[in-house]
């Protein structure tokens, strides 16, 4: 595939498959991501190379993602030829990490159409490959993962029969495996329940960190649930940790919604319809509060409280809010105040044409 | 007339004219009252007469008011024949005071079909005489206060040459004329002039109190201004001395809406949307929230940025979000957490059904 120059419009509106949200407990996993960290084996690590070499690396990376049709077609980015705004869109979709979007030499990524796979290059490790899909459906993140991996392992990875495939940073060390579910938790937020939960998963070497604010706090009630080991067991041993402890973090956040429900039911139908009335009236709504507004009123929604909105409404809203979706948008930079005023123009084009129930 | 047993609900339905709100400047002044303080010469004051005397003075006025046909039909009412909920209408339209409808012997109050004219009897002074009209129609109201005074004079007032009416307490004295108006002042709130208000009212023999809470720190930002004096100016004087301020501070509040919407145009149309947002949705609103969102919605939708809703119902709701009404309609006290709820259900019967112009 070729190099293109590409727009941060486009990217902002091209197509992520996790956000259909129709995989297994969509409405409480958003999205799930498998990544492999892989380096070649005739290449020293990213941080110890020239910039030649970095060049070198990306040259043979993109050439062998150009001639192998066995993977999905994937198309090729040199991040240093992106603008702020597009390699800002990118970073939001998690499509790229923050480091990467820095750019430098050989810097690039490559990614399919859907929006499911993504291969980082020269991140901290020579390769990262990347598969996002909706809702639990870690398994099959796995499988796509895994298939981009199959094609470019003929590239010859640095591999050790102790060490597994040798990284950068020796967490990565062994399966170069991260398996990762974002995961809503409100009533279990509500409930203060998330502390317990952190502490246990950490004794069975899961992590739980807050998407927007660390820990216990974290705006929104978006968890991040991931493996911290990497080594020492199976890709299927951690995928199946990773998938068990979310899927049982599925059933305690029903059963919190349940209780919340018959202990503070009148309280929470109150905040729901407010929040609600935010999303359709307010006209300037801050990063921090449009997270919240978002996690009350898709719970509510989910719970029968609110009128029905689809997953793919609450998953676009996600990004939609998020300031480079909505700079690339606006085609130019929006300051602090013309971001909070669009974020409410976001929710109130969506929401004012939806249903209401509000029947007394 | 006859003494009649009236229920909560039918005086909670019962008109009253300055709901209407069509009178001059009423989108800023909700309403007016001019009230008379008036003895019987052949009487001592209430505070001083046995029941027997009480009853007395109660027969003599009541006894007038069925006969004379040249004032409106007034009803009596015996306040100890009312049961609590009724009393707490009768106060919450203003129509007694609270000290009249704790009852007592010969505690009776007469009242027109139209909500205009109220007669206390038996509390501080033998008679009070009290008319409301909507807006900025004092002269109006003065001139029915002065019909029914009329009409009663001839049973004999306590006058002096030199102090006027006399009356219980000396602040009433001369004129017994108590003009006042209440404002609503919202642009003048935010912008922190009430203080300056209060004192500069002081100087001239005004007094300005709030509505809900003392001073400058009103809910709604509702304010009452009246005449501190009674002695010393004539009639015409004191009526068009209130008329004059509150007609200046229509003038004023209406420069500081516009002030208002200069210097932070954007955070007041955020503000009104959401009161309206919350006025829709709310599923619990307490009585100072309500005001609030009364007070904001109300200047917002006179200023344009929130759809037109008529003077008459951001009137009603006044009166029909307080306890007693809510009660009187639901027939059932209420605890604090089921006025709260049903405060919310209020508005949003009233709000649900108006159109939108929410338009981006």
């Amino acid at each position: 595939m070729e190099i293109m120059k590409t727009g941060a419009r486009e990217l902002a509106d091209s197509p992520l498959e996790w956000l259909k949200g129709r995989g297994e407990s969509s409405d409480i996993v958003f999205s799930c991501r498998v990544r492999l960290a892989r380096n070649l084996e005739r290449f020293v690590f990213p941080w110890r190379a020239d910039p030649a070499t970095l060049n070198a690396i990306a040259d043979t990376i993109r050439a062998r993602i150009a001639s192998d049709h066995s993977i999905k077609p994937l198309r090729s980015l040199v991040i240093d030829s992106l603008d702020p705004l597009a390699r800002g869109i990118l970073v939001e979709r998690h499509l790229v990490s923050p480091a990467l979007a820095r750019g430098g030499p050989g810097r690039e990524a490559a990614m399919d159409e859907k929006g499911i796979l993504s291969v980082m290059v020269n991140e901290e490790d020579h390769i990262r490959i990347q598969a996002f899909l909706d809702g639990l459906r870690i398994h099959d993140a796995w499988k796509a993962a895994r298939e981009a991996d199959q094609s470019l392992e003929d590239l010859g990875y640095a591999f050790d029969g102790k060490s597994g495939f040798l990284t950068t940073c020796p967490t990565n060390m062994g399966t170069g495996l991260r398996a990762s579910v974002m995961i809503h938790l409100p009533a279990l937020s509500v409930l203060r329940k998330i502390g317990r939960i952190v502490a246990d998963c950490g004794r069975i070497g899961l992590t739980v960190r807050g998407m927007y604010g660390e820990g216990s706090d974290s705006a929104g009630s978006l968890f991040q649930v991931s493996n911290q080991v990497t080594l020492g067991q199976s890709e299927e041993e951690l995928l199946e940790k990773v998938y068990g402890v979310a899927s049982g973090l599925v059933d305690k956040e029903r059963s919190a919604r349940t209780q919340l429900m018959d202990v503070k039911g009148s309280e929470l139908e109150d905040k729901a319809w407010r929040a609600w009335g935010l999303l359709r009236y307010a006209r300037i709504v801050d990063r921090r509060e449009s997270l919240e507004l978002l996690s009350i009123s898709r719970m509510a929604s989910e719970m029968d409280i609110l009128p029905p909105v689809p997953a793919i409404i609450w998953n676009r809203l996600l990004l939609d809010i998020q300031q480079a979706h909505m700079q690339a948008r606006a085609d130019r930079p929006l300051g602090a105040e013309e971001l909070d005023a669009r974020r409410a123009d976001v929710f109130r084009r969506l929401f004012e044409p939806l249903p209401e129930t509000g029947a007394i």
